[in-house]
């Protein structure tokens, strides 16, 4: 990727589309916590339960609302999530959404050597196999955090894309590896997340505020002809004003019939299939900080 | 309970009813600064000052409030606060309000070992009836908290229920226990609290753009035929900017007879009589971490 | 002080006005830093340039909005500012605005022993007499915090009420000292107050924002028959966009012919002339926390 | 500079304008990972991948916005960001932009000793030197914080000025050093930051909501003939919907025919000419704690 002052050219779409919309799922449940805890009791049963609101009634909800605007979502699901709830895998792919990786106890991903890495990795897509009768093509990293050295190792057959990271806003590749990006602006967790106990601090955005916010957010990027990744939890956007302000957010969005709403899986086809003459590929320039 | 993807069926509520709501109000008052101090002296007039508006003026004018729009709330107070103003819990009785049970010295429950969990229990249930002349029919645990396994030791004769998890948004049972659950967005407290000396970092919310947000809550939750379970304090509440925003809410849910304001006992009754075949029940299930 | 769930009388306050309203302004300048740092070089120039304005610029613009609405505010001064800028408090006496105490450095009253507080009480008084030609009426306890042992301490012949509690929304009277009451909702530095370096998280609320949340707990106040106190800091709410709100607080405030703007000092009087016969006065009661 | 509660007159512009509006960009990139990292390899791509944003589109996306309107911005460049991009300073120099120095890796300059303070200076004018062909005139520390001694250090033949401080909301000198100074409620950062981890626990204020509050501040500002001196990062307002909120905001600034859109090089040079008389001078009083 050569750069300098002048823009990059937009980023292009299939078929005349101006931008693309994803609305991707962290089917995280209780996962985070069993990270945080391992190796001790859980004692904090409120924390739990507040996370089994999302297979209990938030997935359903969600996938229920997908139905409604007939769009098919991107589901990312840790694999201890696959083994307590053995049923949510299947039943995602028989509807035709997409299911990829998300760790198998919502690790932090960076602090892992290399054989609890690739030992995340088999393991989780072992299960995912056996559930799903097939392979996922997406990993998406637990809280969005790697270490460099890391995406060789996402790098292998089953995988064709990450969807972890912020470099652009649009799909791009970073040392070979395809990348369907995030972003925190449009991610439910940061504003919608609390727990008690004095780890959260900021209470709960409410949902006609954040409706604002990401309408303004989705207009600018179908402007930048941008991709639109959202980014929810069932056990959070799952509760009835949250599922309300999705709801306002979907009809806004199918306003735009010049908008791509489809899967992550599709877009890195997408990528993979047009974009692949150098134009966004990007190398992990090392930091040399010499001290 | 079995699950998959396809939803639960709706909760449903006596009469034709939509939904549910409970106004339930923890009279805190000194109690969790007792906890957070105990065996030192106490330094903080300030909070203890702010802390001591609920009982002064803040508890009268939500019961007044209440009496405005002929509504019955659900109050729970710590044995500590009983023993402090001996007039509360006979006062609300009188009334109609229910009174239930909230810890003593609005302990951290999880933290507590079996035999301190069942003297707090003890004790307080204790001082109740010693001036209540009757017994509670629900508990609430102190900061929403609790360890699995006092699930099975807060089943006691004299309790029906327990309020303080989020594993749904309308009644359920969990491992036993009825459960009238919380969630933290129809909390006041999370978004009004304040103390000096660097311990909150976020300002108070503004009573306006509280009540836009709670109102969109309702209606969601309404629609979704949920309960609508708002939790206040006294002291935080009472404040009169708090009491005119509570006032505009209430006139809000007035406007849907469709609507059973009751007491979280009433929504116990009828969850233990109309709901007992198993449909909201949950088991706790152990979180297995494999290290 | 008898309670009971009855409502206490509403306060009363002279020539039939409904509330009343103090503007007070806590001059703080460098002195919380000075006391933070205190026997280490201060290496914050930023900090210490950023409370600066208060003195250069925002004072003198809180002085023209007073003079601009014909109001007179109630000043807090800690000794070090006083010491640092001489022509502040005969300035502001000069004018006819109120001038109280305000510790000598900004310190942490509560965390100081007897021997201490009554230094810093003395010293902060005997430089307000240098300068101001007479003896103040006031004090204010820097960051509203004091032990429960220190107000017997406060009460000496010179200073008639302190103004750092929040047990009412009116004046009261604590274990024998008048209290004119403050309260963080209407206090400008947790809403605007921002330092570098990872010590504030919030960003500044927008004055917009806090305007319509100010009016909301002004009418609320007002209808409640309490006090309005607000509280603000030059270095803070001197800046050109915080002014502005103030100014459209201010003429909110003018609004309402009846009621009573004036300074805390002459509320003190109020309070201590006609509401002596101890419906309002309250006692330290002490924590008694058993374990 | 004398001072009493008299206001100082209001600052001066050149033909006739009201007040002046800087437009600045610093472009932090990676360098303050860099710093915060150093002699630590980095095991955190995804806030690098975040960082990179800014090179890779938003600082285009800015010098393009910059361009619609026609206008010059003041860009603070630190060395290692220089090395890494070089293409940047070169770029912005050509098309007439201002640029200026910004610490080598982002330092927090006051932590460091007078040998360490000359190095990062004279490294990060030697590179800037070296690509841009000319000296800069301007500096700007890094996080906005600064030793009080260090003043007498950033004095030196290539500079002109700092921009850092927040004593006015208009130029001034401090011991000597002209001042073009900044302020936290117009500085992009502290609203749209958020990194993951537990670091930031405030999530983004939406553009809109932004866009409200510094609407306020910039007619705040106007009305009192002040400096509205933006500050904002590429990798964070280089995102589609700030630009978006950039754009409204500039409109509203070209809406003002009687203000002075320029550069803070252009600022200090009409400083320096025209108030030197001393009025806006000050000096760093020592603060003398005595204990």
């Amino acid at each position: 990727m050569a750069q300098g002052l002048n823009q990059l050219p937009d980023y292009s779409w299939p078929n005349g589309y101006r931008a693309a919309v994803i609305f991707s799922i962290d089917v995280d449940a209780e996962s985070p916590l069993q990270w945080a805890q391992r190796g001790k009791a859980v004692k904090t049963l409120g924390e739990m339960e507040q996370r089994r609101f999302g297979p209990r009634r938030g997935l359903a909800r969600l996938v229920d609302l997908l139905a409604e605007f007939e769009a098919m979502g991107s589901f990312y699901v840790p694999g201890a999530v696959m083994e307590a709830y053995p049923w949510i895998v299947p039943g995602l792919l028989e509807i035709g959404h997409e299911v990829g990786l998300h760790g198998y106890y919502h690790e932090a991903m960076q602090t892992l050597d290399n054989a609890e890495f690739d030992d995340v990795m088999a393991r989780s897509l072992m299960r995912f196999t056996q559930q799903g009768g097939t392979t996922p093509v997406g990993f998406r990293s637990p809280s969005w955090e790697l270490a460099p050295h890391q995406i060789a190792r996402i790098i292998r057959p089953e995988i064709s894309y990450d969807s972890s990271l912020m470099g652009f806003d649009h799909p791009y590749r970073i040392e070979g590896l395809t990348e369907i990006p995030v972003h925190w602006s449009i991610d439910d967790a940061i504003f919608y997340r609390f727990f008690g106990g004095g780890r959260d601090t900021s209470p709960p955005t409410s949902p006609g505020a954040l409706l604002d916010a990401w309408k303004w957010e989705f207009d600018s990027v179908v402007a930048t002809r941008g991709l639109f990744m959202i980014t929810v939890h069932p056990w959070m956007s799952g509760r009835a004003g949250r599922i309300e302000m999705l709801r306002q957010m979907f009809k806004h969005i199918r306003e735009h019939k010049d908008v791509w709403w489809t899967t992550a899986a599709d877009v890195a086809r997408w990528h993979d299939s047009q974009h692949s003459n150098g134009q966004f590929d990007v190398v992990n320039t090392p930091v040399k900080t010499k001290f």
